[in-house]
């Protein structure tokens, strides 16, 4: 017997998060990855603060309007639809989002090779 | 240095799937896992036909409309934003997708643990 499915509406519940933070919500984890629903709102990271991670990571902006800064001085912008390749090592920061409205994104963690 | 970021439309190049079969594209693979973008115009798996898995998917549907179906029979509509978790081991098969229009998901495949 397996585990039964699961099920859920990507944007349920997209309130704006509490003062000082993303939100941040765990769809799945399992087998060194996971899948991350995440909902900003005028939040970024301050400058000079990178993520940079082991695995790969792959987001999908979903709402909202976003900027993501990498360590070379560049932005990228993220509309609704777009998505990003997140290298191992690649240093990130989350430059900035829509102050106005919920930006609603989708992470997925992949495990390091 | 690690890889440069990479940047795309997830609804890019939407077009009806060549005749007989769903069009799938690896958006990245990495760590033993995977993300697909997954193009359907009415295709189906056959009754009987499963899918099961070693490792845990993640399913968002983007665009369009789908049927999971159940090795219990039962079935799960899926409409734009809603996701699916499908754990190891759960026999699940594509019941229907709407013939009228393209529908769009996004799979993520992880390692078994």
């Amino acid at each position: 017997m397996s585990a039964a499915p699961r099920f859920g509406r990507i944007g349920e519940g997209l309130v704006a998060p509490a003062e000082g933070g993303e939100r941040f919500e765990t769809l799945l984890a399992a087998g060194g990855g996971r899948v991350e629903r995440i909902v900003s709102l005028g939040q970024s990271d301050p400058p000079g603060f990178w993520y940079e991670q082991e695995g790969e990571e792959f987001v999908l902006l979903l709402a909202g309007a976003a900027r993501l800064g990498f360590a070379d001085g560049t932005e990228q912008a993220l509309a609704p639809g777009e998505w990003a390749v997140l290298p191992a090592g690649c240093r990130h920061r989350v430059a900035w989002t829509d102050p106005e409205r919920e930006t609603l994104w989708l992470a997925l963690h992949l495990p390091p090779d």
